[in-house]
């Protein structure tokens, strides 16, 4: 059998990620993937933003085992449990307490991110009575049919098989470039009783495009969104899923906006250890559910309570967390500004926030050919944006500057292989 | 603080089982769970059927804990994983292999059963490119949007916010009664140009309807059902989600009965120790995505890998566990009998198959009174059904024969209790 | 140029009618139809029901040609118009104040029978707050979104081009035989809160389903239908667009059946001439629409408003034509059972109702080929029903005697033509 | 009974041009509208652009008295008649091949705009094979779901009932002003596959928007519309239902902008007497309809046939009407300019195109206040817009120069009438 026959065999053709990485991998410890047969990667994917805190993390796997062997509940439905108990007052009062969200209330839809993004949309519309939503250009939230109809990536919605209905599409902060406003633009349709655009319930929106190509909204752009949507009477939904749980440098990525959505999605490396967990996170007065209105199975995942818990003591207790963030953010994002002068000032440039950033590429093949260079060289890493051409860094927030320096002399060498190849092609 | 303050402050009102069950949990082994204060209950809810192998398996918590301490990869999208691979090859091997099923594929959708059923229904319409699809009065699949159009629930339907279309409901098995033929019916609708029944892309069929009361399909209904989608060439797509993973006496809940569903889809018990894992299995030629094409963060929950792994290997590599089952649904199907003739015999009747079994109660009140009772003495049991009628035993398939006799002598008090009051009103 | 030509250059192929009929008409009076050429065939089709008054009928024509001659106001949108206020007088003094619905209002909806349908569905969603409605299997509404998703024909349907949703299709009365009662089915499933039934706004039937092939309600099972929208507190919609205006024997087809429905469509031969006219008659509490909510151009067809008075005056005043078409309609029935007897008592039945009458052919090719032969011989008459296996007579209710004797005769002889050709092909 | 009873009572209340002309009109010729009372008012609405030819134009009105005195055909279905021959034959030589459209074909849909706007939209879906489409803020197509989902006006689409579903809304030409282009924005989204924006089977449009308040395009913006639909391969659809049939002074309202719609949809003042008419013309190659897909009862309006015939032959013959046409709209144009310059040069301007034109107010309190005025001083008037606020002129293009005159007078008082009041109020 070669190595990959029983995937080739037993697995449906679906399978993505792997095809870029053809290996199989079996440890993995903070920013380092292990292949079977030993082979090392610097991990620049991160479980595409879902281990934040690397793999493994020694304190959080400590506090899992323990719990294991203590028989502690694994599988809990929605009922109480101690280790619920203990996220729910660790994130009061480590994360929404110091925010001024104390008032906010969490749900424990079921544990992905698109499932969080279904009840965030359900409770929005409940909520107005209104069904229509906005969501924007290049916008991810999810394929299951709710989360996929704010979604914007073709691929994606093409498989939906049914209509994709009840949303209004807006161009995202920038769009149509620095001098199209575009909130102006949404509030004279959403003024308009002849637009065509049905009042709204909700604006679904993410601070920073991860899957659509690390586009971002400035600050101005959201206090402006969150106006618009005080005036229109709409619920500004922020899904926080890939950007949040410190990616962009704090622990929500507006939260040195000076905005306070209504209702939060958190998914991704909330459990910190890569388990499978989501919240909706609301405005005390929006939590109109009845008992049990949207349910699902995994809602009580006491693992992912357990880990979760334990990372937000463990990081986000004090600002030393994040202001190491935000020295590595700044440390990755020159590391690509060098790259991008070296290798083409008029062709690539930076994108992103945080450590949320990538480096656009004139096309998806170049990003690819790029992405696949590294990974010949040792470096996990993979492409977002509306045509793959974003070369995303997406590493653990615990990376040591040593991996960073290492993982961007690869990416140095990558970019410098596959474009010196193409100016020799173009030359011949 | 109260016991139960921190949720009652911090989580939002939709929570819904901890309702019927006011306590803490802390820890469970088996058929047993544990409150905070040590006070322990038999568990005849198992997670609404997640926890067919009891809570922490030493089996399966033994090699998860060894998973952990080698740091095996966690989270890993869709990238190859050793412990993939091993769960891809146990399945095949152990599970489809044996039962003619060895040309089927599995996809890792999201995992939850919602997001699995998502999945089943996006492939059915893009591989027949139809977009109408056939459930079930009654039929339970999930809250997302694409799952909830073909759920019946009401309740949950109500929450939805928006259309749920493409979608003809048909009456399952027996609904009118034995003497009517819903096949027939549904054959006749189908075979009509005018009925109003656009061509369906597929049949969404539940066995053994869990959620909606312990209904129940016979082979005979079975058989025909699969008939009638070759006739009008829609695919049968069975959920066993529920019914799966042995519940019924066998790993499939149709595998006596002489059929081949074209697609199925598992979750809840699959990964045998309650943590989120989903699969939606496939025949061959019906895999027709492109690479990508559905996706999600927690396709490649390791952990769950390595939990369903062991399970299949301890639990199905012979015939040893089914025959228990068999065995135990038997003894508790008889202690049912023997509650409905000491306690209703003209009111109540003991529903379902294997161990998926439940007393129906003239109404939802009732019911519900006697679960609380049964809580009340040790007893965590709750209802299912289009009125919430029915008292639905799902204990973990490994309970003891003793824990079982101690359930049903709690659950017979409460019956005599809730009734003997009942009785009691009337007369006064 | 040949006879057609100019047709197949410039009109599109989705012309039909002409297919079967292939000859230019020029003048028509009463029950005949002449062609350029001069040959004059009887008119068993009616403009599909439109013409219960026949072609041209003297004493409408004179009133048209007199508010022609006075400049009488031809179009009006909805302005008040001395036209407009006779024809208001009059049909409610002649029709509804007879017939206990006095407290009934008239809305002009747009000109055609689909757009009363799309009016009073948007007028049941309104007042009811829901947005399912229940249609029946076989039922013809009309071909614009709102109608063509209450139809049940499946040539229609598919050219839809975006999904027909908010319908749940129901069997209509018989479908499934005498012995399964439909009411009580759908009883249940609208009582089962987790039928997947969502509660529907309203009913929408034809008393005698005209496209669908005849198929008639009895007044049991109308009185029932009644009462379960009572139950479920759902409006009755009766659409009586094509069964109405005394096609059945009297002017409503319902009128005789003691019920009432909520909202009423009337269309095709309620102006007498056949004119485009149409109007929903609701009952007064259900006017709760907003001024101008729905609109359109031609609501305001005064020579209609003319027409349709003067019919109303002179065939509904008294008793006497509805006499007159119960008498016909026996003398049609007759002579329909003859045909069957003497061709084909094993394979033919007559269907339908008053003067709204069919002979049911094995198959749709038969069906096809009878009219054709009858068409030959100088009698025009078309199929109906989800197989277009039924040939329908929709003669005009002014037809005489000896022209439905010598239609008649046509059409035995068509029988026994195609009949018998059958038979020596299947000899041969 | 006061003059309006007979409507208050059995009139629904959603009749609405009648409140603001409380009068009951009787007779009608040419520009002048006479009451039962014998008052005459001059029409600046006709039909709002239904009665392009005037009221009761004496060689229309002659050739249908002398079709009924011949008994021709009124009702016809789509069979072949004598009267339809003549309208294709007179349609194609008068108007379509002169305008190089001789490759087009016809379309009988029902009667009305909207049907013709349904039939376009499934058509455009069927040949395409996809189900977006793109349609304009403040366009109006209709109000049956099909044409509603396309239409903006919030009060129309607020009793929709259900989901208006597969539109994708788009600016307008100047939507957000001349500097922005919305051809550009449009191109942006669609080209980018993560936009949202499914790829759209076609875009509707008006060239003057009428009920949208005259809002025109530039043939520079058309032709780039026309150029945008070639490059992302949807067809273009001109709704020229309003701005058609001479309105803007030539018979289609882009034919001289050098654009080829794929379809385009005509109905209003087609009939050139008001009866009820309307079609879709559609390139050639895309009359890929079957038979029969899209029906109704009164394709085949047989006396609408006679006078949009004869109205072809003699208004469209030669260009001497055109001619008149664009002469009389720059007198409008000229007086309202006068208007605006004498009472509010800065709060009021000039808007549309041809004899399609109106003055733009502050507000809609105030339009109405002015229409309101000059009602009463014997001009019928209306407001269109978002906001009401346009005071539309919307006359006969027969109408004589006294006539325009005269009604110019009556609209100058009531200007200054109206804001002379509000002046005087804000003073006081």
């Amino acid at each position: 059998m070669n190595t990959f026959e029983q995937f080739e065999k037993n697995e449906s053709d679906i399978r993505s990620y792997c095809r870029s990485f053809p290996v199989v991998f079996k440890q993995a410890r903070g920013a380092e993937l292990v292949t079977r047969e030993g082979k090392s990667y610097i991990d620049f994917l991160a479980g595409a933003g879902t281990l934040n805190y690397g793999h493994n993390n020694p304190i959080l796997k400590k506090a899992l085992i323990q719990y294991l062997e203590d028989d502690g509940i694994t599988h809990g439905l929605d009922m109480y449990s101690d280790a619920k108990e203990r996220f729910l007052e660790t994130f009061n009062r480590v994360i929404l307490e110091p925010r001024g969200l104390g008032a906010y209330k969490v749900q424990f839809s079921g544990p992905t991110g698109a499932n969080s993004v279904e009840a965030a949309l359900k409770l929005a519309r409940k909520v107005t009575g209104r069904s229509n939503v906005i969501s924007f250009t290049n916008g991810f939230h999810g394929c299951t049919i709710g989360a996929l109809s704010v979604t914007g990536n073709g691929h994606h919605r093409g498989a939906a098989g049914v209509p994709l209905s009840e949303v209004s599409r807006m161009p995202y902060a920038n769009y149509f470039g620095d001098k199209v406003n575009t909130i102006a633009m949404m509030d004279k349709m959403l003024s308009d009783p002849s637009s065509g655009i049905d009042k709204p319930a909700a604006v679904i929106v993410e601070v920073v495009q991860g899957e659509g190509g690390l586009n971002t909204a400035s600050a101005d752009w959201m206090r402006k969104l969150e106006k618009l949507c005080r005036k229109h009477e709409m619920l500004l939904i922020v899904d926080d899923i890939q950007a949040g749980c410190g990616r962009t440098g704090t622990f929500f990525s507006f939260e040195e906006m000076g905005i306070k959505p209504d209702i939060i999605t958190l998914s991704k490396s909330l459990s910190g250890f890569g388990l499978p967990f989501a919240i909706v996170v609301m405005r005390n007065e929006l939590d109109q559910w009845e008992p049990g209105e949207h349910n699902g199975t995994f809602r009580g995942n006491n693992h992912a309570f357990v880990t979760a818990a334990a990372a937000l003591e463990n990081f986000w207790a004090d600002d030393t967390f994040a202001k190491s963030v935000q020295a590595k953010g700044k440390r990755i994002a020159d590391g690509m500004q060098k790259i991008v002068r070296k290798h083409g000032p008029d062709s690539l440039y930076v994108k992103g926030r945080g450590m949320m950033l990538g480096i656009n590429c004139p096309d998806g093949d170049t990003a690819a050919a790029i992405c696949k260079e590294a990974f010949a060289n040792g470096l996990v890493i993979e492409t977002s944006g509306n045509h793959s051409q974003v070369v995303k860094c997406l590493c653990p927030l615990t990376i040591t500057e040593e991996q960073i320096d290492k993982a961007l002399t690869i990416l140095d060498a990558a970019f410098a292989k596959v474009l010196g190849d193409q100016v020799a092609n173009q030359a011949s």
